[in-house]
């Protein structure tokens, strides 16, 4: 899985019909600040997921990719490759907070 | 998923049978402008996805790949990893429109 | 999928007994050139495919990546990732022909 | 599968049900210095598995990505595409050892 | 599926249960020089894999990435995302060997 902000939304009218009433997120993969090691950075990537948890803009979310997006109750028969598993609270890497959605 | 530009398409006569009447499409991974943030622009990489919703050259799609790609009732049985499941409308990143198809 | 050049093959004799039989042939995915956006450019990896269609070197083929390798009656049971599942006779572009089999 | 260096964790408390009580790992994919090739590097990636052996912080583990995350006890029915599937002792290439937990 | 290099091994005791007794290799990706067109070369990049198949240090061998991993009588239940298909003794391209396991 990857770590990732939300960013908008896309909408479409015309698509598979089993798609019909999913919410569309786009998302930002973000990776750990390599240099300072004490933040979350853009990785620059846009990549589109379903979400079932209520995410919205700003939030950090876990996106999974492939087969395994179907493994929700909600997802199970869609076309699709990425769904939003969990909204983060925190993150800690090397024992320091680098994310923290309370002072985000 | 990804967002992509249609901007061709593929004609191939020896092929695997299961893939007779199947329109192949040339798409074009975008992402988001990561300086200015306000519109999306090219990869500049080239996929070749199966369309069964009508897709024509210049529409943004949302593509879907991998396995979930035969989650469609016309790509059940199909040697294929990537399948157009939408056409986009409109794309929306921190408030702003980046996309919309009427103003294309 | 990809677009890919046919440029090789590979011999392997001491292999998992279900792939005997089966041409091992090496492939080039290919991309639009994104300046000229009139020809089709090697992205200069290198890639190895199941064929079941009889491609020679030089062909253009179109690659089918992941377990939709599988979904063709003679790779169903194969341990592969890759198989080629049409071999192209034209791509067009924004209206232009940037590849035709007959010219190439 | 790829080496990885486990560097911190993820706490979500909104998130698909199935994942709850699962202990979500910040990894980092190593690589053979193509240099000096005595050593692993990190590749300044950051990917989150799922932990059922107990690996700690510091700890080089192998991950393994996509359906085959699936394929552990713990985890069959989970929406994950990585999974931590040994913690690793030493790692030796061209007879050298280049990783070895004890001197770590 | 694509070329690689066996470069060296990794040791764990710490595993998932099914995983006692696989051997895990390290490879490295290889491909076709850009340039000369006369040799492969190294990608820079690591992999795991499980062999089934005696492959040594040096060998050249064809991997399979994703869910065909376990398509093998030995791998059908592993947690595991690549395997060993073929060790290679040549590949040809453009009717130059470039690779001959004999000479190598």
């Amino acid at each position: 899985m990857f770590l990732a902000r939300v960013t908008g939304s896309v909408v479409s009218t015309q698509k598979v019909p089993t798609m019909t009433g999913h919410k569309l997120l786009i998302v930002e993969p973000y990776r750990l600040d390599t240099d300072a090691r004490d933040r979350l950075v853009t990785t620059g990537r846009t990549f589109i997921t379903v979400d079932t948890l209520g995410a919205g803009e700003g939030d950090l979310v876990l996106v999974c990719q492939g087969s395994s997006a179907r493994l929700t109750p909600e997802t199970k028969t869609l076309p699709i490759d990425a769904v939003i598993t969990g909204i983060v609270d925190s993150v800690h890497v090397e024992k320091k907070a680098v994310y923290d959605r309370n002072e985000d």
